[in-house]
C-alpha cells in the first residue's frame, strides 16, 4: 500500500500504524497539486514487485474546508482550494486512468462533501472545488466504467471523528456524543466495500453521514 | 426472515431456496398496496419468537416497469403504477417507522431506479411513482435517522440478471454478456452492507449499475 | 380564459376580477382529480369560438401543503395529497397533450415546490406527490417538446402573499415584511414570460423565491 | 453598458451594434481571468456618470467548450478551462458583490451549461469548471439574496445560433433547422426578464434549450 501526502510526518505515522497491524505500506511524500509528484508516485506504485499484485485501488482524499467571507476572499485562496480540492484530483484521476485502463481493471475513489452538491454562504471556494471534483468523477465513471475501471464518488457529510476535530474542537466531539461524528473505520469500511463490488453492480455515488446529522 | 409478496408460488419458492441454504424464512402472502395486509405482515413479523431477535431490516422492493404511450395511458394504469411503486412503500415505511422507532434501531431500504431522478418519454407513470418513493425515503431518513432508524434508497439502474429477463428477453442477456446486467447477488450484497453500516456513517442513497451501463 | 377549480365561489370571483380588468374568463367547476371533469373541461375549452384563438396555455396549479406526523398519517390522507398534487396533474397533462400535440403548439405549466426536489420530515406526503408531478412534467417535456409543446415546471419556494396566508397567518406576512413573501403578480409574470418564450429557447424548469427566503 | 472581453475587435463590434440600435456601450478590453483587469473594469463601470444610473446588472458569460481525450489532457489545458469557466466568474462575482452589496440592489447572472450538472465522457475539464461556477452562483445567491442582490444561473443547453456555429459548423445549423438552435435574442430576452424580476419572486436557476434538443 502507498500512503501519499504533503507531510512526511503524517504519512509515516499512517504507514507505521498499518505496519503495526500486520500490513505493509510505503509513505511517499507527494504534493498532489504538482504534476511531476503525482506522475512519480504512480511510476513508483505501478512498478512490479515480487509477490505483490499490481496496484488496483486509488483513493483521492485531499482537501480541507473553512468558512470564508466571500467579499474578502483573495484570488489566491480561491485558487488554492481548487488546486487541492479539484486539480489534484484531476492529476491523480488522469494518472490512474492512464495506468489502469490498459489493465482493464481497478477502482478509483474520490472523496466529496455536501458542498459537492450545494453552495452555501461562505463556502463558494469549497463548493466550487468539490463540485468540480464530482464532475471529474462522473466523467471518468461514464468513460472508463465500460473499460473495466470503477470510479466512485463518496459524499462525506458531517464532521469526522479524527485527530483534527478531536484536537482542535473537542467541544464538538463532546456535544455530538458517540456516533454523532463520522467514524473513521466506518468510512474506511464503505470505501472497502466499494472496492469489493463486482462489476455487475457498481455504485457511482454514495453519501455517508452520522445518524444525527441534519441534512 | 419474512418473504412477502402477492404470489404465493413465488414467495414460497424464495423461502424454500433460503431454507435449502440453511436459512429460515416465512412466506407471507401480502398485497403491499392493501393497508390491512401490510399491518398484518408487521404484526406477524414483530411477534417475539423464542431464540430470535426482533425484526430490524425491512426492504421494499415492489414494482415493475414498462414503456407506455403517454397519450394512451389510462387513469387506472397511472394509478396502478403509483400504488405499487409509491403507495405500497408508504404503507410499509409507515408500519416500519411505527414499530422500529420505539425500539430505536432498524434499517429500512427502498429500491429506486433511474426513473426516480429523471422522467424519460414514455415513463411518466413509472418516474412519477418512483420519484415519490424516493421523497418518502428522504423524508423518513431525515426524520427517523436521529431516532436510530437507518433509511436508505438504492437506485438500481439497468436490467437485472434474474428470471424475468432471462425468460422474457434472453436476447438482452446474450447481448450484454457476463456482468453486463445487474447481478442479483451483487445487489443483495449492497443491501447487506447498508444494513451492516454502523450509525456513525450511514448512507442515504447509493446507485448501482453494471459496468457497461450507459448513464 | 378558463378558470377551473373545485369551488364555484372562488373561481367565479377570479373570473369577475379578470372581467373587471377588461379580460374575459369562464369559470368552470372542475374536480381536477376526476377524469370526466378534466375531459369535459378540455372539451369545453377547445371548442372553437368566433373571434377567439384556440386554447394554447394550460397551467396546473392545484395543491396544498401541511406538515403531518408521518407515523399518524392515514393511508387516505397520503392518497389525497397524491390525487391533488400529482394525479390531477396527470389528467390535465394527458388531456393537454392529446389536444395540443395535433396542433403542434401550446404551453403546459406545472407548479412545483421545494418539496418537488427534497423530502423534509413531516412532508413525505407532499414531497412524494410533488416529486411525481415534476417527473410527469419532465417526461412530457422530453416527449412533446420536439412536437412543439412547451412543458415547464415552476418551483415555487416560499409563502405566497395571497388571501390564504393573509387571512390565516397574518403574523407571517407581518414578520416577512414587504417582498418577503412571493408576490402573486410576480409569479404570474414569470408564467407569462414562459408562455412567451419562442421555441428556440424554452425553459424546462425555473425556481422562484422571495429575496429573503432561506434555501 | 459595458462590453468586456479579451478581444478588442469582437467587443467593439458588439458595442457598435448596440450603438447602431440606439443604445450606448463602452468596449473595455478585459482578461476576465486577471484580477487587476476585473477590478479595473468595475472601477470604470461603477464611476458615477452624469445622467446615468449606476451599474446594476452583471452577466458573466465567458467560456468555451471542446471534447478532449481525458487521458491526453494536459494539466495546463485542464487549468485553462477552469480559469475561464470558473475562476473568472469568481473574480467578477466577487467584485460585483463588493460593489453591489453596499447599494443593496443589483443582478448578477452566470451562464451555465448542461455540463454544469453532469459530467460526460470527454468533458471532465468543462464540467469541472462549469459545476464550480454553478456552486459559486448558488453560494452568492444564498448569501447576497437577503441583502438585495439577485444572483441567478442560466443553464444554456444546446448549440447557439450565433457566428461561431454558423461559420465553423454550418452543417449543424442546416441539420437542426429553424429554431433547432438556441436563438441569441431569445437567450437575451430571458436574461432581461431575470433582471426585471421583482425581489418578491426571484429565480435562482433556469435552463434554456431549443424545442428539439434531446436532454
Amino acid at each position: 500500500m502507498f500512503v501519499a501526502g504533503r507531510s512526511a510526518d503524517k504519512i509515516e505515522q499512517v504507514a507505521k500504524t498499518i505496519a503495526s497491524k500486520g500490513g505493509s505500506a510505503d509513505a511517499v511524500v507527494t504534493e498532489t497539486t504538482r504534476e511531476e509528484d503525482v506522475i512519480r508516485l504512480f511510476d513508483h506504485a505501478m512498478t512490479p514487485r515480487a509477490g505483490l499484485d499490481s496496484l488496483d485501488l486509488v483513493a483521492y482524499n485531499a482537501g480541507n474546508n473553512r468558512k470564508l467571507d466571500f467579499r474578502e476572499l483573495s484570488a489566491e485562496l480561491f485558487e488554492d482550494f481548487w488546486r487541492i480540492g479539484c486539480f489534484g484530483g484531476f492529476l491523480v484521476g488522469r494518472e490512474a486512468a492512464r495506468r489502469l485502463v490498459p489493465l482493464g481493471r481497478g477502482t478509483v475513489l474520490f472523496t466529496g462533501a455536501s458542498g459537492s452538491m450545494r453552495g452555501k454562504p461562505g463556502f463558494a471556494h469549497f463548493a466550487a472545488a468539490k463540485a468540480g471534483l464530482r464532475m471529474l468523477a462522473q466523467s471518468m465513471a461514464r468513460e472508463f466504467g465500460p473499460q473495466g475501471i470503477h470510479v466512485a464518488h463518496v459524499v462525506i457529510d458531517g464532521g469526522i471523528n479524527g485527530d483534527r476535530l478531536r484536537l482542535n474542537r473537542p467541544e464538538i466531539v463532546q456535544e455530538r456524543g458517540e456516533d454523532g461524528l463520522l467514524g473513521v473505520d466506518a468510512i474506511a469500511e464503505t470505501y472497502w466495500q466499494l472496492y469489493r463490488q463486482p462489476r455487475s453492480a457498481w455504485a457511482q455515488e454514495i453519501d455517508l453521514r452520522p445518524y444525527k446529522e441534519n441534512f
